[in-house]
This record gives structure tokens, sequence and C-alpha cells, in this order.
């Protein structure tokens, strides 16, 4: 259909940035990393495709039924009649979080790193999702990992760098809640759900902030679950009130004989934060995270902006030893880009030093190009544009571009100081 | 099988890198993004997957064969069974290229971009070919585009663009070949072969620096293409010498007869380049580059380092017009950047400001915190480091990892002041 302009769009749920918007993602991209690395994380990459097989260990949870599938090369008319499922003809996939690629590459790699190892990873990730407003099939997330340290300290480097990284990104009013998850299940098994319950419990528990306290009661009456001691224990003036952090608050905030050393570990997590970032943290009896693979702290940043979380993480030591054979202590927090990115203020564009040269058609090409040369040499950004009968148009563009000013060009200027600079905008 | 290490990789032909290279590769990007940004190129990115459909519409040359192809979501047991050829259950591919990408934002976002668009594109490409010593599955390449520029002025900044940049890079010894090729089918009919026998020719011609004159005359007799004309013309003197620029040199180097307003066009594109940045660029007649599409000027970064080229590029007025619906004039110039990368010397990390504490494993962790922000506030990269019993092989890596020096922190450390820096490494 030559001459018939035809719909052309990304696929479904993917997204073109355009020039703005890439110079300001690459600038937060940019802040973030610089941010993770003073306080003495190291960024890594890993392909964007791992094996199938290792996508689908069971260590995703419900994003491995997102994953995109790619298909083996080279397949025969004889294996695609002898497959039986898509999965037989697809042989590795788009990974969609960074911890599963994350617990390969210390894998492969754990002899040429250090003990305690800080990684940043900032990449995009892939999940086949309906498109919804906000929700995104390729998204970007920028991960921190502390991989070989079993005590708080991995926590506290992650949660600061957080904190430092947020605040340098200016962004105000966030909170990040804090909880165990051995605490979760010490206060499930104090409010009476057997221990097969636990997960259905913990699905029903997440549900807190958009479903109410009695909407939970009332959900796990549904399941059949114990609901009386937890439906009791909301009655108690205090425990949905966030707490400042400390032991005493931490404990006033639990069922009786929650388990004080976790109660006193988390205490520790918090008052380097609190010290440094001020009244950031917040102890969260309920807070849940979905990913099973978490084994003790877990965390997850609140902003007024969005119902959602801008970010989360928490303590997994089981699962680099999937991959490894040995078992190693790590935790993580990940940071949601794509709702970050959407909350910081457009940076300044230095449009001083950014200029355009209007040229007259019969103006030699090597004229401009000088003059376009001596202008990058003195540190400038140079456009050049072709002039054309109604300017303002162009002049609008180019404002909108960052160019902070504008020289025409004709056949008679010979050099740079014959321009004559009007500001734009 | 617990306890027992599996043999752990990144699928085949596609690396991890490690923090050193990563940092090393971050660098390089961020070096060229800075100067085309100088030069007045914008920043854009696209989805990693287009359309299967797009990605196989014949713009892609050899290349489409090698794209990898992502499995169709929830297909069914029945869609499985009546599948006659891999490609019915795909229905997205990742980019072999980042050509196919920009034809397809451009005829998106039309609307939204200057009259004349100069794009960058910093961006992985993923290709199933064979694994090979310095060929991989997923590699980086940097693409700038002019867009809407039918004169040689999108040839001139193309090209000073990449000069500029492999010169900031440090880079020596490189030549830019340039032909033409109008210029080149004008030589295949001087030399009397006939218009449908043209692309085979120019394959074996293509083949030139590899199996020299002979084996092209071979090539061509063997094929059955007149060649003697040819044979004659290596023959001459000067031909097979890299000629200066000008159209007096141009002319000498081609058959006669040939096309005198081209001539003058790929003069007058090589003049401006070769006044900013000296004798780098080169007219070879028999420069071919292997891509289809391209339509007039076409050229390619040759380097005594590497018997491949460092990248190339030209015009290709035909291919934006395949997803517009109109014809719009294009040319582009893509540098590889992974054979860059390895030619670049390592850049200097600022070891001064990256020091480390190393702590005893009494030291409060809300001491070594403080410590540690208090250093990152005076704007040092920070890397704290549980003491160990031989501490040279952690020094040892400290180093490599650029950080320059190194305090202890014991239980009376109170503040900064106290701590003693030593040099590393």
């Amino acid at each position: 259909m030559a001459g018939v302009a035809q719909q052309v769009n990304p696929p479904r749920g993917m997204r073109d940035f355009l020039p703005a918007e890439k110079a300001r993602r690459e600038r937060v991209l940019s802040a973030i990393r610089s941010v993770y690395s003073a306080h003495g994380f190291e960024e890594i990459e890993t392909p964007v495709m791992e094996d199938s097989s290792r996508l689908h260990a069971g260590l995703g949870g419900d994003n491995e039924k997102l994953a995109f599938g790619v298909m083996r090369r080279g397949i025969t008319a004889e294996q695609l009649a002898a497959a039986t499922d898509p999965l037989d003809l697809v042989d590795l996939g788009l990974r969609f979080d960074l911890t599963v690629p994350l617990a390969r590459f210390y894998a492969t790699h754990r002899a040429e790193l250090p003990t305690v190892f800080r990684a940043i990873q900032m990449a995009s990730v892939w999940r086949a999702e309906r498109p919804q407003k906000g929700r995104y099939r390729q998204f970007v997330q920028c991960d921190i990992d502390v991989i070989g340290e079993a005590g708080p300290l991995a926590e506290i480097e992650l949660i600061t760098a957080t904190a430092a990284t947020l605040t340098e990104l200016g962004l105000e009013g966030w909170t990040i809640r804090v909880n165990d998850r051995r605490l979760l299940i010490g206060m499930l098994e104090a409010f009476g759900i057997a221990a097969d319950d636990h997960d259905s419990a913990l699905v029903t528990v997440d549900k807190l902030d958009k479903v109410g306290q009695d909407g939970v009661i009332a959900e796990l009456r549904e399941k059949g679950l114990p609901a009386d001691a937890l439906e009791e224990f909301f009655r108690r003036p205090t425990t949905m009130e966030y707490q400042r952090f400390g032991e005493a608050a931490i404990r006033k905030a639990l069922p009786e004989g929650a388990d004080e050393a976790v109660i006193a570990e988390l205490a520790a997590i918090g008052a380097p934060v609190i010290e440094a970032y001020g009244d950031v943290v917040r102890f969260d009896p309920f807070l849940v995270r979905g990913m099973g693979y978490y084994t003790g702290t877990i965390f997850e940043i609140s902003h007024p902006s969005s119902a959602g979380s801008l970010g989360g993480g928490g303590r997994y030591d089981g699962m680099i030893g999937r991959f490894l054979g040995t078992e190693v202590p790590a935790a993580g927090f990940s940071i949601g880009f794509e709702r970050i990115v959407d909350l910081v203020e457009q940076g300044e564009v230095d449009a001083a030093a950014s200029v355009a040269l209007v040229y007259e058609p019969e103006v030699p090409a090597a004229t401009l190009m000088r003059l376009k040369l001596d202008l990058v040499a003195e540190g400038r950004r140079v456009r050049i544009e072709r002039t054309q009968k109604n300017l303002k148009p162009l002049y609008e563009q180019l404002a909108a571009s960052g160019f902070g000013s504008v020289a025409t060009v004709t056949a008679a200027t010979a050099g740079v100081t014959d321009l004559v600079f009007r500001q734009l905008g």
C-alpha cells in the first residue's frame, strides 16, 4: 500500500521515548547510579534473556507465568508436530525481574566477586501483563542487593542507600515500611492460624490497605480460618498506627510472645536510618510483600501519590543457593523506576550552552560546518536548521528541545564572531 | 541436587558484565552520548521487541533470518496443533538492528518530531548468530541518523559527529572510507555487467579486501559474469590506492563516464570533514556495504586493529517510507560499540575519592553507618568491609575496584576525625 500511511505503533503495552522524556529518564538513572555508587555498590549487567528452565524454577512467584518465551532457533517440522506444550518450543525467556538473573550471575561468577558483594542493576524487565494505565510490558527496575552478609548491616545499607537516593531525587513524603517475615508468621500463630494455612492467610492480610480491617476479618472467615483473635487485636487502640521505631514500639504493635531476637534486630535496622534521615522508617506489623522467597526483614516504600508502593525488598537467604548449591545470605531493595521518574521534577537543561544556527540555503556546507564545530569546541551543544518562511514553530521546537539561543547564518557570515545570538523562549 | 553446585552460565553467545567492565562500558557510552549530543543529535528509545511482521518486512537483509522470535502468549493446544511453521506461533521478535525500529518510531511519531530529526540510539540488539570469538548474540550498537534532510549536509553531520566521537575516545589510525551506491552501479555498467547481475556482482566485489583482485576476477568468471574490463581497470597504477578526496581524485579512481553530479556531491561531503579532522576520509570505489537498502552515499570505518569495520552507514532514502507511506530522505551512521570499547584505553578511576572502612566485629552498626554517611556527604565513594585474618586479598580486591585508601574502624572510633587513611595499591 505505497503512499497510504499504515497505523504503526510499538508492540502492545510497550513504549517509545521521545527525546525530552528519554533525557529525563537518563538524568534520573544517572542520579540513582551515582548515589548507589557513593554508597559502595557496583553496577553489573546480565543478558536480557535467561534459560527458560531457570526462569521457571519457582523463584519468580506469579511473575513466572508472565515471562515472554523465546522460540528455539531451527525448529524442524517434526519438532513442531511433536510439541504438546508451547514451552517445548522455547529455550530462552526474557527476564521478568532482576533477582533471578542476579542469583544466576552470582552462581556463575562467585569466585571473582568480593566476599560481601553489593550489586547495582538498572535495567529493563518484561512481563506479559494485561496492559493498563501505568502498567507496562517493558519497564525499568533499579535494584541493589547485598550478597554474603548475614547480619542486619545489609538491610541498613540497603535502606540507607535507598533513602539517600529518594532524597537526592528531591522526593518528599515517602516512608519506608519495615517488617519481618518471622514476626508475621509468629503473629499468625498467635492468632491460632495453622501452619498449612499461613500462605492463604498472608494473601488476605496483604489486602489490608485495600479492604480494611473488616474486609480482612471477613475474608479470613470466608476461608474458614480463625479470625476472632485478630479481630480483638485490631480493636487495640495503637496497633494500627505506624509506630516510631524502637524495640518497645515494635513489641507494643505485636501480639504477646513475639520473638525478642527478631524485634531487637528490626530495631537495630531502623535506628541508624532514622538517625540519618529522620522519621522515614516505620514498623508495619501487617506488611506482607508478595514474593514467597523472603525469609526475614521485608520493606516497602509508600508515597502519598500512589496507592501501590514505589519499591520494596527484603532478605532472601535461601535463593542464591538454588543455583549455587551452597547457602548464601542475601538481601535486596528494588525501586520502581517508572513510578519514581514520574514524580521527579523536570531537571534544568543547560539552555545557555545550547545554540541553534538557522542558515539560508545558499550558505556553503563547509562554512556551516566550520561554524558548528567552532561552537562545539567552545563546549556548546549545536543544532543547525535550514531557515523557513514561518520561523515561529521552528523557534518553539528549538526552545522545547532545550536550545537557549539562535543565530542566523547568511552567505556573508565568515566566522563565529559574526554570529548574533538572540534568546529563545 | 541441593548442596551440589550446578554449572550455571548466561545463555550461549551472551555475556555478563562484572563491575569493572560494566563501569568501563558506561564510561564509553557516556562519552559517545555526550559528543553526539553536542553535535545536535537527540537520544530516543524504542522497546526491544517489534511486531514480528515488521522485523520480517525485507528491510533487514540477512539479519532477518537471525531474529529471535517471541512466542505468542496464551497459545491453545488447537493453535499449537494447527501450526505448520514456527513463525505461526510468534507475534513479536527482538530487534536485530536499530534501523528498522527507528523507521517504525519515525512513522509513529512524525507529527511530534522536528522537520529534520537527528536521532541517537544506543542500545542492545540480538542476533542468533553462531557464537564465535568477538561475535555475540546480544551486543550494543550506537546509531545516529538524520531523517528529513535530502542534501549532503546529513552525511557531513554524520561523518563529522562520528569523527569527533572517535577522536574524543582517543582512538587513532582509523579511516572513514566513503563511496556512493550510484557510482558503484555506474562502475558495474561500465564493466559490462547487466542490471540483473548487479547484486550478485556486488557480493563478489565486497570480498575484495579478503580475496584480493585476482580472487574477485576469478569469482566473477565463475559466476559467468564479464570480468575483462574490470581486470584491465585493476591494472591501472593508482586506482587501488585510497585517494585523497577532491573531485579530480574521485574521477581518476573511476572508469570513464562516471556521474559528475554524484562525484561533486561526494567531494562536497569529504571536504569539511577533512578540514576539521585531517586526512581521515578516503574515497573507496569498491566499498559495497552489505545492506540492500542503501540508495546513495555509503561509509565504513576501517581500523588497523580489526579486519572488519568499526562501523558504517549510508543514505537509505526509500526505507522510512515503507512504514510511513510517504518518502522521507534519511541517512545514518552506526558504530560497533563492542569493537570500539575493546580499543578504548582504560579510563582513570578517581581512586582518591573512594575509601574503604575495614571494621572490627564489635563496632556497632550505628557507628559504622554514621562514619559511612559522613564520608559520603563529603563526596566520597565508601565501601565497608568486615576485617579478616589475612587482609592482603581484601586490600587487593579493594584496589582493583578502584578504592584508593582504607581506614580501620574499632570500637574506639568515635567520628571521621579519628580515621587514619592509608593508601592502597
